[in-house]
């Protein structure tokens, strides 16, 4: 029995969440349902590729992924299924799921096409719910779909290499609960291209000389208590293992985040600059 | 072992949905519990209706819903369960159960007796779970309460015709997470009124000819990509079975919503004009 | 099998919560976890120790309480068990559990000492899951800790008596989601100083004369229908045990609360004067 994971944007007030969760439950009662989020900023399928990116490796291998963010079935996107690192993703082909074919080779891909198996009012939800329950339970994916070979690319999502080699120009993908801004260079990234060199992350209006092992890293002296640390804008590698800017012990509502203070939005450009 | 749902007003900040959880545990440890929002409005009775109206046809027959929206019993309010549909609803008798009743017969109503059974310091919330408890395991209502015949109406839910026929007058009762604007007219009224007329929405602003199979209907030309369709307004009948004016990938807080763009609140008339 | 709670300032948007459970459920697949509260106010002490306070008691006895607020192990905070009226709780050594502390003596403390154990690049909060999954199995504390006597106090948490005996000084604790103000009052603490003598309870601006035992007895008229009495201000102990000023049926956002209406803030000063 594997595990479903579940990422929306349909958000908490409404009733979608609660319905999808009993849908699961009236096909397959023995169901282990996990929320993932469901505040997707909506329609944004670039915060629901970094979520599942920085989220998936949490859960045992076989896990089935559902993705709600932008599914509904078009001229445009079809419906699909990947087998990636051992686990399951049901999502849209709409670039959601780009963000992890461009590190590893996808295992297997298949359009889904149940939908013609499915009641004439089936929505697209009924037919994400009948493939989740069916891989679940331990089915096979060439039973709900037909292989393809390749899937809809988002290429923005890269941070790429300088023509000279020498700094590493990504973008801000993600902010955070706390206001912290997380970018699109991957610690692997980073130590592949710096190979020691000294650098800098260069930002908006600051810059920060040093990546920091964890948060409370920056309580650098034992002269100080760490509560006199707060407020202190720091980079780190985080747990998704992507460079993220943060002020030590933000509060986004009262004394401000790396996304306010530092005036760091979403798509704004952050290089790692090697000298 | 039957699901028991939770909708309450209670919001995700304050410890009361993970204590009612624990409370239910304790008295039934193999209990499945799956959230429908604890978001609604509060003590807002029609957003708690059109929610549990909206979703539990999605849970397996013998579901036990519990409705924690203005659910202290006091002298104008008694607590009941309402057996309808085959689902059993635990409610205050506060009109939040009469958007059901009016569309189906319940099978049987009763008003829960067992106040004093419970410990003098028992809150209404005990009350909800010993009984959510009691049905979940199967036991009978007679246990549990007094059966009654009838149960509080709140008729300003319903769609009306007008007097002439050629019109069907109802407001928004709900507006969801995209802005999404949901009247009180369902599909099957709106089916039995129209009898194949043409018709023509009419709302505050703007009207609008044609209700769409699905959201990407909008999108009714090949020579332009769907996303050139962002921001369009549309009507269609939404997974619940009612009337929702929508824009067409509606972000609230960036591009603004059916809700914002048209102007358009909660109890504001939107009619179905025949010709 | 017992119970995980979790409790802490993640949010529900990012991936943190998710990715929580899928660790746990990779370590102990038939858990059980129940989410607290995931809204704490970001590195607020105080508020995680009240919502700790007031919701442990409706799980079952051998609950383990996962506490993810301020937990980064540094120079300063240690992470610690402590076994406390046959409950777990898991946190970092920061003031978080001395609420309790306070009331009933801890029957077991550790400091985790596992942490060496665990792979390099382990987190804070896989230390956490491992000791959590270790104790709901049933586990010995001393497996995973070294036994302590004393953890960290927070002192300004507790009500104090007057020189003069005169009067319970006490202040806010938590505003929760309706607005209602908690303070640090407890109805055990009334009653052991009240002794029966006649009250006020002064705030800021208005006073307050009784303590109703519940929300509705304000409709002390069977003359007026309850809706009459909506938006009046009226004092409970609540359900957690504490002294709790409302605005009777308040909505935040529409009419206003206790919070936005009398203007009482957290850490305002509310005292009982006797006379």
């Amino acid at each position: 029995m594997s595990i479903i994971t579940l990422t929306s944007d349909y958000g908490l007030k409404d009733h979608f969440v609660g319905a999808l969760k009993g849908k699961i439950l009236s096909e397959y009662s023995e169901a282990k349902i996990i929320d993932i989020s469901h505040e997707i900023d909506p329609f944004n399928t670039v915060e629901a590729s970094y979520i599942i990116s920085a989220s998936y490796a949490s859960f045992p291998k076989g896990t089935v992924h559902l993705i709600g963010v932008d599914m509904e079935h078009n001229k445009e996107n079809q419906h699909i299924v990947m087998q990636w690192n051992d686990h399951y993703f049901i999502a849209s082909d709409n670039g959601i799921l780009s963000m992890l074919s461009q590190k590893i080779v996808p295992q297997k891909i298949v359009a889904i096409n149940i939908h013609d198996r499915l009641p004439s009012d089936a929505a697209d939800m009924d037919v994400f719910v009948t493939v989740a329950c069916h891989l679940a339970k331990g089915g096979l994916m060439n039973v709900i779909g037909k292989e393809i070979n390749t899937i809809k690319q988002v290429t923005d999502l890269k941070a790429v290499l300088s023509a000279d080699g020498n700094s590493i120009n990504g973008h801000v993908i993600y902010i955070d609960h706390f206001g912290n801004v997380v970018t699109n260079i991957s610690k692997k990234y980073f130590i592949e291209v710096a190979k020691g060199r000294p650098y800098e992350i260069v930002m908006k209006t600051k810059n920060i000389k040093t990546i920091l092992p964890n948060y409370s890293a920056i309580a650098s002296s034992d002269k100080y208590p760490i509560k006199s640390y707060e407020g202190e804008k720091l980079a780190i590698f985080n747990e998704a293992g992507f460079l993220e800017i943060a002020i030590f012990r933000s509060n986004p509502s009262k004394v401000g985040s790396a996304n306010s203070l530092l005036g760091l939005n979403y798509r704004d450009v952050i290089n790692i600059v090697f000298s």
